[in-house]
């Protein structure tokens, strides 16, 4: 039978990414308290395909993934790109990494405690500082809190803060996700305050927390690269606000 | 070749769905007031297949679909059901159908007008009147439409009331949509009000909506049947409440 | 403030259900192999309302589930309902639970292994046997196997049966998912061997699939109830066929 | 009130987007053979904000919005990310719409004739050529037609090319469509003639199709830049290859 993957050459075209989607794998992320956490990720993986080559095996990526036992952090990312660049002999390697992070919250207004954090990882062969991690932290206004009796706080978000970061040195999740936290709910309170004056949460938009957000992380030496995007969630559509980095520098030149 | 699907027949095993779901399909739906109104709905169509039947073609679903050029309407929903019951042999026939319906909204408070409604229409074969309407209405508190610089009304919910029903009338959908939002905008207001001494928005609450909501469809003749969810929506989950009209009934007793 | 969920007394209307969707949640289930599988469950859990009741806290439901440490079996699940029952002061309690489970398949043909099956457990405060667990089970012919050059497993089905499954004794999720993919695979390469002929796939249909399930479930006299549905999965929309032991128990009558 | 908006300028932060996601609306788009087709868009609309900036107005994106009446065309395209720059005093504009385009197919294949593709519009304001227009053109192996005894064309599909293009000049979506399945359909006759010697499908590839597709667009002069994606879909993930025409040009140099 004719392979009709053996192309002539003068067909001289190159497939620019080939790979899986949506593969649902359980993996293992670090924790700074428990060291570490169990959850269920989303994976994408895919690689250049060279246009003298023949097409790749698909099989072959989830075959890696299973190598490492869904072991996942700064090492492992690496060491993974690394083995489907040589396996499938790409000149770039890719994966994306979806998944939710669970964290106990003891702050005395929530007796709840468990607070999902979206998180998603995307690194490219290259180095690793190529790595972005991705958080969505939910955003709830104090006032939010009392809705509907007392909610805890993993209930009845005002919005989610979206940040995408590249690292200088390594930063606990844990250590991000307060940092964006301790802004959001100082903006949040103070728009509270404001709101006794009949105001309430008025004063809140996804423009000033993005710039709140956008100063402080600015000021993070262990950063070499972020976006902030800050979502009003509805039922019907979300509005949304975000910055990155780059401007931050073109201003300060 | 043998075909698997002509079995032995002391294999008598009834199977009691068979048809196709998630079809994208352009529809004509009665408006009020512009008579008309084009959307896109999802399909699903299925019927019952008698154990001695010998699988049934499911082309024929679309294929009838076609015949009424996407015309939904009390009377052709009941003509469709009828051809697919015949055209399959089945002992009954069903039809699930979910569009958006939109209407423009001349309320001051809103500039902009365009409100979209989520609404599905189940029927079954048997009878007219077992057709069941669903109707998905945002819930807005005024103070919501100030979030973010006066969001219009689309935009911005504080949560939404899904009502289905049952009728022994025709009813408009914009009727049933106006019912329910005098009494969702009333409730909102008087929550807002209790709000001047500040407890703002904590007396909305999705147990409260839903009784409202309840009363008011029990009191109109043309259904003979409803419930009513209401939802308070936000990023990670929802909160509901819901009742329906056959513990009414039973509390008439 | 007047507390509008206080409502005078003639106002008698039944809330129905009360609770919380879509709850993210880390949960540990039982696994046959390994003893415990760690996965993320969203979770739903309501009760009903009595109308002398003046709303319920939401806060409560994720109190429980806390409580529990996220430890799910037919123990704590009944527990688990038992505490909303009481907590709640309701009448009925439901717990609505999904998650993915993954199995590692050593089968020759996949390399890969890591399998992920979507599982559903239902339950209502009344009795054990009331909890449903629902599973679905890909369905892979050898053929698509090949395509793409040696999917694993995991990849490229043809379609999936979704069992929904009462028990009148504990039965594993993996043996269910044997005895499911001994059917499927049965079925599938039957219809391969057709195939030779170049009729290939031809023969394989959601009803005959589902009447081979429907067969093997209603001799499985660990079950009390069950349903089958098999589903033809594409981009578009799905073909489905389903039946469930009522009306086999019809046909034994 | 102090308004957190206007912040002191040596805040200096640029909000690099901000607007609003996900808004339902009916559209009418040009239709070659029926000049205009109403169907259902979901659109996202944002601007930048110059960090003297105080915020924007997020009403004002629908008000565009509904100025135009759902018109969707190349023109109206572009006179409303004309009125978005205008009207919030933005340096760039952009707005994305997505929406389900119906064709009926006349093809004897199909008695069945309405088919969906997925169509999306990305336009920022610069210039008209900087719309891109992505269409979603179902794969359908004639073999697969045959499966579950005869399926219509829009169900059953074995994956799904997705084209992205810039124009030099105006091209009817149906054009394109044409286009795109008049590859599709010869590589997958092809693999099917491959398949009477029992290998059938092997040879159906999301490379191969990738690569036909490209040089089919390369040789296209009235556009000026393209990308193809070919996905296999099914359940648990999908499968994919991609280009675009950057690497094309590389390949020419």
């Amino acid at each position: 039978m004719k392979d009709i993957q053996s192309q002539p050459d003068h067909r001289r075209i190159n497939i620019k990414k080939v790979g899986v989607k949506n593969i649902a794998y359980p993996i293992t992320v670090r924790d700074k308290e428990k060291k570490t956490q169990k959850t269920v990720a989303t994976v994408n993986m895919y690689v250049n395909l060279p246009h003298q080559f023949k097409g790749t095996h698909m099989s072959r990526f989830v075959e890696i993934l299973n190598r490492f036992h869904g072991e996942i952090n700064l090492k492992s990312f690496h060491l993974i790109l690394q083995e489907m660049k040589n396996k499938l002999q790409a000149e770039a390697a890719h994966m994306e990494i979806e998944f939710p992070y669970f964290l106990k919250k003891k702050s005395p207004s929530t007796s709840v405690g468990i607070v999902e954090y979206k998180c998603k990882m995307h690194g490219s062969l290259s180095s690793v500082d190529d790595l972005i991690l991705e958080l969505h932290v939910p955003i709830s206004p104090p006032s939010l809190v009392k809705i509907g009796h007392g909610l805890p706080k993993s209930l009845g978000h005002w919005g989610v803060a979206i940040v995408r970061l590249k690292f200088r040195h390594f930063i606990w999740i844990e250590d991000i996700i307060d940092m964006v936290e301790k802004v959001t709910c100082h903006d949040c309170s103070w728009a509270e305050d404001e709101g006794q004056e009949g105001h309430t949460v008025a004063a809140l938009t996804v423009e000033s927390l993005t710039k709140s957000l956008g100063e402080k992380l600015q000021s993070n030496d262990d950063l070499s690269w972020f976006t902030v995007t800050v979502k009003n969630l509805s039922e019907g559509c979300s509005i949304f606000a975000s910055l990155d980095s780059t401007n931050e520098a073109a201003l300060q030149a």
